[in-house]
This record gives C-alpha cells, sequence and structure tokens, in this order.
C-alpha cells in the first residue's frame, strides 16, 4: 500500500499567497464562505482523498476499468468510493448555490482537485469531466435543460462526459463528421462514432450526460459549422425520472498506457436524441470556454502525480540502505537520501512540483476573477492573465508530471521498474497528459500565436515585467540567498524578454511556429522561479521555522540550479524554421 | 505491424568515420576479415533483424515470457526466431576462431547489436549477457572450463546470465551474502538467493550457464572478498552432454514496466555445484572488466530503441492529416510532418539518435583497441579513452533512450497512449535501461570520481582539447553552416572546461558528487555535438548527394539548437552540496 498525504500546508499557503484568497472570499456572492470553513474543508477533503479514494489507485491500475458485453464495469473498489463521494457532497462544492452546490470559489475546488488527482488520477477524471459539463451546461443551455440536468451532475448521482474527437478530428476538431438531424419536436437526432471518450460509460451512476460535437444540416465546414448537443444515454421524462435507452453503443474500450480505471471509450451513436446547447454553429465557442478551464486542470493533474510520486519517492529513499554516504560510519549502509545524487533527484522534484504549484494556482486565480472579480478592469486583466498563462500551465506542468514521475522510478532503482512498486504506474498514468486537452505542441503554438500577441504584446510584457520587478526587489529582503536568487531571476527574465521580444517582432508564420515549443519551456521554467521566489519572500515574513525555511531553500536551489537552464533554450527559440525543414521530408529516414 | 529497417547507411558511415573500421581490420589478429565481408556480413544481418527478429518484439510485449510452474515459458515465435538465430550463426560473428566463433572485430558485433537491440530489446538480452559471459569464461576461467563451456556458448547452442544481485544488494553488490562452500573436489556447494536474473530462466536452449559471485567461507567483507563461480542449470559431464539438475529453482519471475520478453528471475540456488573462475576474491574485478563491456551495450540499448521509436514516430508524421500547415491548400489537411512543431520533434530524435550514435561507436572502438591496438602506447591511451567515455555512453544514451521514446508517443498523439500502436512499448522497454547495469547516478559518480582524475586529469583533458581543435577547425571547410557549428562546439567545449577544471579543483567529495549528474548531461550533450560535426566534415567530404546534405542540417540543427543546453546546465554542476543538504531529511516532507 502506498499512503497519500495531502500536502494541506503547501496548498493553504499558495492559497493564501499566490492566489490572495483572504482578497477572493470578499467578492460579491461569497458572503456564505469564509477563510474558516475553506481551511476546515480542505482538511475535510484531504482525509477523505487519502483514506477513501487513494486506496483505490492500485486497483483501478490492476483491475482496470474493463468492457464485458457492451458495458464498462469498474472495479468494486472504485464503486464502493464513489457511493462515498456522492454522500459526503464533495461533488458540490463549488457546484451553484441553486443548483445544489455550495458555490465555494473555484479555488478551492481547484485545491480539492489537486489532491483528487494524487489519490487516484483515472478516478478523478469522471468528477472533473462532470465539472466541465456543469459550466457548459449552466452557461450555455436553456432553463429546461439546466432544470432537469444541472442538480443531478451537481451532486454527482449522474456525470457527464465531452464528445469530441473522431478518427480523422483528433487535434484537428473542425474536421469532424457526426450529424445532427432536426425532428419536428425541436429535439435532434444525433449520429455518429466518436472516440477517446473518457468515462464515456461505466456503473457508478443512472445515467450519463454526453456533451456532443457534431454538424447540423447544411451547416458551413470546419471549426464554424459544428454545434454542442447534450445527449443523455438514458432518456430522462420532464419530471427527471430516468426512462429508457437512447442507443449510445459502447462498441469498445482502448487498451492504454496508463489510466487503466479510466475507460476510454469508443462511442456509436445511432439516431440517439440530442438537444441543442446555446445556438447553432457555436458549439466550438461554448466549448472553447470550458477547455481553457479543462486545460488547467489538465496541467493540474501533471502537478497531482508529480507530487504523489515524489511522496512515495521520498519514503523509499528515507528507507532504502545503500552504500556508504561521505561521512558515514564505516559499518552499516546509508539510507540513500544521503547521497547528493538522490537527494539532488529529490530536491528537483521538489522545487519542480512547487513552482507548478504556484503557477497552476495563479492560473486558476487568474480564471476566476475573470467572471468574479466586482469590477470591470479587474475582471478584464485578469482574463487576460488566465488566457496567456492557460497554455503554460496545462504544456509545462504536464512535461514535469512525466519527467518527475520519471525521476520517482529511477530513485527506487530496480524495484522502481517493478509494477508493484506503483512508482511505474505514476509514469504511465503521467503520460497522457500532455497528449489531451490539446497537445502540449498545440498548447505552445496557442501561447505563441494567440497569446502573447494579445492587445499587441502587452499582456506578456506586463506578466515579465511583474516579474522582473520582484527579481528587482528580492535582495532587499536582506538574506543573502535572496541576492542570488533575484540575480538568477533577472537574468532568466532578462532572455525570457528576448525570447518574447523576437516572437513579437518576426513577421514569418513558420519562423514563430518553430519557436513554439522551447519558447513555452522557457517561460515555463523562468514563471516557476517567480512563483517560488514569491513563496519564499512570503515565508522569510513569518516566524522562522524549519518549514518556512524550507520553501526558502527550495526556492534558492531552483534559482541557482534549475532557472539556469532558461537561458540555453533561447537559441532554439530564436532560431527560426529554416533548421527544421532543410531537410526534406525524404531525406529524414534513417536509410535511403 | 510496425516495421524496422536497419540504418545500415548510417552504421557503415560511423564505422568508417568514428571507428576508423579500416584501420582497425590491418590490426594483427583480423587477417581473415576485409572491409567488403564486413559490409556484406552487415547487410546479411540488417536483414535477419528485420524479417526474423523484429516481428516478435510485440509478442515479447503482449505474451511476454511467463512462469509457469516453476519455469519460464517464452512466446512461441521467440522459439521460432531462436532457432533460426542458432541455425545462421549470427550469435558467432565475434567469438574467439578456437571456440567455434568467426574472429570479427568487436565494432562490428557492436553494430549487430544496436541493429538486435531495435528489432527487439527484450529478446536481445539474452545473446547481450552471454556475450558477457563468453568474454568473461574466455578471460579468465581455467582451460578445462573454457573447453566445455566456450564453444557451445559462442554457438548460442547454451545461453550465460550474470548472477550479482540480492534483496540487500543492488547497487551495493559488496552487500551480497550467497555462500560458496568448498567440496573435496574441488568444486564448490552455492547455497543463497539471487534477484533481477536477465533470462535467468527460459526455454530457448538446453543449458544456461550462471556466472555467479558469491563468498567463499571466511572472505573478508565487501567487494574484497567476492568471488566468481560458474554454475550451470543442468550438470555438464567433461564430455560436454548434460547431466541432471543442478538445483537451481527459478522462484519467480518479476511484473515489470517494460521488456516483457526478457524474464526476469528470482533464483534459488541450494546446494548447487559451482566452478570457480579465476582466483578466490577477485570476482568483482572480472566482473568490472565485463561491465564496461555490457555499459556500453547498454548505452546502445538507448539508441536502439530510440531509433525504432523514430522509424515508427517518423512513418506516422508522414501519413496521418490534422490541420493546415503555413502555405498549404486550403481545402485538405496537411501530413503533421509539415507542422514546425513536430518536424520539431523529429529531428531532436534525428539529432540526438545520430549524435548518441557516434559517441556509442567510439567508445567501444577504444574498448578493441585497449586490447587489440598493435602497440602499447595505443593500447593505453585508448584504454584511458574507453574508461573515460564509458559512464557517458552508458548514462547519457540510455537518458536519451527514455526522452527519445517519450518524444514518439507524443508524435502519435492519442493513439500513441494506445498500446496496439507500439509507441508506447518503445518508452516501456527504455525505462529499465537508466537503471540496470549501475543506475545512472552512479555512472556520474564513476564518471566525476574515478575517470575525470585518471591520470591528473590529463585524460578528460586531452578529450576536450580534440573536441575544442576540431570546433576550431570547422570553419575552414567555407561552408557557412560550419562556421555556427564551429562557434557554438567552441563555446560548448569552454563551459565544459570549466565545469570539469572546477571538478578537478574541488576538495570536498560532496561538492564533487553534487554536481556528478549535470556534469555527465553536459559531458553527453557537448560530445554529442562534437561527433555530429566529424560526421558532418565527413559528409562535406563526399561528393554532394543529399545524404550527406542532411548529416550537415543535422549537426547545424544540434549545434544551434541542442548544443546551447550545456551552458544552462553549468551552474548545477558547479554549485556544490549545500544547495542539496540545506533542507534536513525531515523538510523534505510535503506536510508538516
Amino acid at each position: 500500500m502506498v499512503d497519500y498525504t495531502p500536502p494541506l500546508r503547501d496548498i493553504k499557503f499558495v492559497l493564501r499567497h499566490i492566489v490572495g484568497i483572504e482578497d477572493l472570499v470578499e467578492y460579491p456572492g461569497f458572503e456564505h464562505v469564509d477563510l474558516d470553513t475553506i481551511n476546515g474543508a480542505l482538511d475535510e477533503a484531504g482525509r477523505f482523498m487519502s483514506e477513501v479514494i487513494a486506496p483505490t489507485n492500485r486497483d483501478g491500475d490492476e483491475i482496470g476499468s474493463i468492457w464485458v458485453d457492451g458495458n464498462v464495469v469498474t472495479p468494486d473498489s472504485f464503486k464502493d468510493a464513489w457511493q462515498k463521494y456522492v454522500e459526503t457532497g464533495w461533488s458540490a462544492v463549488t457546484g451553484p448555490l441553486e443548483y445544489g452546490g455550495h458555490g465555494f470559489p473555484d479555488a478551492v475546488g481547484f485545491a480539492l482537485s489537486e489532491m483528487f488527482v494524487s489519490a487516484n488520477l483515472a478516478f478523478s477524471l469522471n468528477p472533473m469531466l462532470t465539472g466541465s459539463a456543469i459550466t457548459v451546461i449552466a452557461d450555455h443551455a436553456g432553463d429546461e435543460l439546466r432544470a432537469i440536468y444541472l442538480e443531478k451532475l451537481v451532486t454527482a448521482e449522474w456525470t457527464g462526459t465531452m464528445v469530441l474527437t473522431e478518427p480523422e478530428a483528433g487535434s484537428d476538431v473542425g474536421a469532424l463528421r457526426t450529424k445532427a438531424i432536426p425532428n419536428d419536436d425541436g429535439t435532434y437526432r444525433i449520429n455518429g462514432s466518436k472516440i477517446f471518450i473518457t468515462w464515456g460509460d461505466h456503473d457508478l451512476s443512472d445515467n450519463i450526460v454526453h456533451l456532443v460535437l457534431a454538424r447540423l444540416p447544411d451547416a458551413p465546414p470546419g471549426t464554424r459549422g459544428i454545434s454542442l448537443f447534450l445527449v443523455p444515454k438514458m432518456l430522462v421524462d420532464d419530471d427527471g425520472t430516468i426512462g429508457g435507452s437512447n442507443h449510445i453503443e459502447t462498441v469498445s474500450i482502448e487498451h492504454k498506457l496508463g489510466i487503466h480505471g479510466s475507460p476510454t471509450c469508443v462511442l456509436a451513436y445511432e439516431d440517439s436524441v440530442g438537444y441543442l446547447i446555446g445556438e447553432p454553429n457555436r458549439g466550438m465557442r461554448y466549448m472553447f470556454k470550458m477547455m481553457n478551464q479543462a486545460r488547467r486542470e489538465v496541467g493540474l493533474e501533471g502537478l497531482g502525480i508529480a507530487d504523489r510520486a515524489y511522496q512515495q519517492a521520498l519514503a523509499y529513499a528515507k528507507e532504502r540502505r545503500q552504500g556508504r554516504a561521505v561521512g558515514a560510519p564505516k559499518t552499516e549502509q546509508s539510507p540513500i537520501i544521503e547521497h547528493p545524487d538522490v537527494r539532488r533527484m529529490l530536491m528537483t522534484m521538489k522545487a519542480y512540483n512547487e513552482s507548478a504549484r504556484g503557477l497552476l494556482y495563479d492560473t486558476a486565480a487568474a480564471g476566476e476573477r475573470s467572471h468574479r472579480h466586482p469590477d470591470e478592469t479587474g475582471r478584464a486583466t485578469a482574463a487576460a492573465r488566465v488566457a496567456l498563462l492557460t497554455p503554460v500551465a496545462k504544456a509545462w506542468c504536464t512535461d514535469l508530471g512525466v519527467s518527475m514521475a520519471s525521476i520517482g522510478v529511477q530513485i527506487h532503482g530496480g524495484v522502481g521498474y517493478v509494477e508493484e512498486t506503483g512508482a511505474a504506474q505514476h509514469l504511465r498514468d503521467a503520460r497522457i497528459t500532455p497528449i489531451y486537452e490539446g497537445t502540449n505542441g498545440i498548447q505552445a503554438i496557442d501561447l505563441v500565436m494567440r497569446k502573447i500577441p494579445m492587445d499587441d504584446g502587452a499582456v506578456v510584457r506586463a506578466y515579465l515585467e511583474e516579474m522582473a520587478e520582484l527579481a528587482e526587489a528580492l535582495p532587499a529582503s536582506g538574506d543573502p540567498r535572496f541576492t542570488t536568487m533575484g540575480a538568477a531571476l533577472g537574468d532568466a527574465v532578462g532572455r525570457l524578454s528576448e525570447a518574447t521580444e523576437w516572437l513579437l517582432g518576426t513577421a514569418d508564420a513558420n519562423d514563430r511556429l518553430a519557436g513554439a515549443t522551447p519558447y513555452l519551456e522557457m517561460f515555463g521554467t523562468v514563471a516557476g522561479g517567480y512563483y517560488l521566489a514569491r513563496l519564499a519572500l512570503a515565508a522569510l515574513d513569518e516566524e522562522p521555522d524549519p518549514w518556512y525555511e524550507a520553501k526558502i531553500d527550495t526556492a534558492a536551489f531552483y534559482a541557482h540550479q534549475l532557472l539556469p537552464r532558461a537561458a540555453g533554450i533561447l537559441p532554439s527559440v530564436t532560431a527560426g524554421a529554416s533548421d527544421l525543414f532543410s531537410i526534406p521530408v525524404a531525406g529524414l529516414d534513417s536509410v535511403r
């Protein structure tokens, strides 16, 4: 059994100093929420995740959700945990008050999600997608659909899915072909095949609410001709009672590298009844709005797995004895944590994880402020910031999730390669996160082509300036660690500015696209240093305590050893496309 | 079915320009070998690997070698392929002439191994370990053992294993406890449990020859008290016929992340008869000699998997259409290889793979010259070089194997996460290589603590000087790509020298140990650029041809975009240990 201990002190520290939770709960709409209630809820949720959800993680991997006679069957431990999840009401924490939710800030929901992911990523995807469905329905569906479906989703009595992908329409959603034909009664007949539908079928709830992208007859080609439909697995009467089957066949599920507990379904819609959400041909717009939230949550998955991998590797490194550390007694083997190389791996995991937490929660907070901030300028500023940071939060943190889980395996040595240890599961599970919800390449393109040009570069420049100002302010703290930290951050921000200005000033689209992925890596690396420095500064303000000291030391380690890597990435941002295309396609073969 | 095409032109190019095969075949002992024979053998071997071995790779993963009633059962396709392997005589290419081998240079065997690994890593481990056993027996065993065992191993009629690890003795081999008690007839009774024994049991051959580390009674503690024994699975009469069981129980096999085709056995020796190899208490010395060869071969595994992953990703990127590349017709989706970000991933794989091939074959060639070079100075120089480069070849190339296989998954997008595609298998298979045969952390420690201090730093300085000289010479070629390449390489070598001198000049062992892993990464990155530049220069000398142009463009891409990362690593080499140990062990927990 591999335990999970929720990092509550870290989460609360970030909520306070990065999210600004004390300010957030004063916003209109949060009159019923205060900081004590939030902290209490987090403690309770942490206990639930570690005691009820985390123990199901190995079952999810080893037993998995399987496909039997056209239906998905989940492991028994999932069924028990799901029932407790519904009963305890954790699903409803951020849901709207009018539909049975508790109306807590999204930032609190984000913290819950982090712990959920760490406890069992595969399991957590079901509530996460349900949350996305709730957002879309609440924002765009008509009163009738909202009345029938929202409360059931908020309370997790039913679950929701996002149904986009088709075999020829993956990253290129606009190529999809599923059809929606109007019926006389205002509903639609949906016909088509969809793939990669996460939790597209399961036995945890009585109904599943699919949000399906499809084309109306005579819709324009591409993304401008896609509409969004609500298509329940089981038909529902107006009073909410479940009727007959809606003819959605689960054709098969994928045999995947990881997240075996999360069924990835091939679904066939055969004259299934669908209800139009919002206006015709605006489906992609609604989806995009939800997608930004989903992308932050996928970034959070990177952190969640990386933190669990860290906890497991740390526990092993304290216990496992091999070799003798410098200065250790000759007669005994040292715990491997005393070897500098193992300590480096652990510090690397700790520092990247905490930097990712800063970036992710700042992005989520900006997302929340973009619609909650009491004044319009505040909302607009936050909207720009969340737009800028979302692709970085998604891609950088999921790449880290994979590499940190891989370090976790390495710390275990040979036993890390043995599946029973559980370290390898984290690597397998993490590997999906750079792929789904927009591949990390697509995130980088979004960052470079759409996000940094926002407002003629003013949004990204403001963010860079904010980081540069912090770098300049750090030495004033008087602690020598902040002097070196400030120098390293200032240098890194300067180079990121150089990369940014090159991209903003380059006309050729292929040249900019060529630099997209290294730019995002550089951006994440620098931003990570920025958040750690902010947290370190906050720690310095507190009464001295080893926990706060560790925050400062972690930031210093990152600034000295990881942040300088940003400079090494710069040349690949500004190299342009010619290096990439100089060899013709035929010349890329190993053999000719 | 995922095809494998042996990269014969690349291999021959490297044999010529990095290994110096034309010079090597003039050495005494190779009178019966010439370049034409070698090239013909490589062509034939390539065909064998792609047609006979490569098609078994998915079976190895999906069916795997399993444990049934105390015995290992391999997939049927393995049995067929193994029989053909024995019949065609590929096992004997480098074996000594007097024991049925063909006495080809080890460099040729290395090329065969590369293709073998790409075709099926799990399968190739059995011959690879047999090769290690042959080396140890040929070098250290007495005439009688050589007479009975060597020919059977060279012809692959029997296979060999390396039996080192025990539960409490992994990286710390000196902690092992298996006992060897002398019998009256000069043999020994071996008793003990061993774990992680690759191909420790199987059904491909009639006998398995275990080379087992064990302790004699009253042996000194630690590595100085370990002796090496030959312990056959089945007892063998003096005339080579197989007798009864030697009481080696296969207790279980591991359920691993990858290389499912390679059974990883827990073995129990119960009064098994063993024959001492060489002198008592010198087992570790014999093993270390073989280990260097084994470590290069594990480095080669990184390349072999990375090249197969590249071939598969390239084929997919040419075929899969999504989105529209800049300038492509509006009406159709472009092959994803036309997107700059996908092209970057492919170029990154191609460039790293070819740089790794240069480093690996240079290391192997130095290994061969260290015992084959006609004069003593030549042997000594080569011995120093192979000692220096072996840890880099092992660790850098296996880390690349994992990261390149991961890029291979990413290029496939969602289908890369589906096991049937086969891309994920490469990642799972590759993940063992940074762990076994000395973890990559141990390689880095070896490099920093034992290798760069050789001859007071003269060996590493000579290598750095060789790289610096090439960097200076590059611009003279007149081609502008070589001017930028020379500048980038010169800068990178300068920084690697700085890191090297810091390590050589630092007294505190923990400070040096703290910089070991980043130093090795930096070393590999710079060396990679060096080998690509050498190959590019060789290509420039040839009649212009797209294949040679691609070599130059690949080196230029690496120099412009990957090599500069070395500079970003430097600060973490020279930071010392204080950053790593500033947080006490208890402070590393997420929660306190």
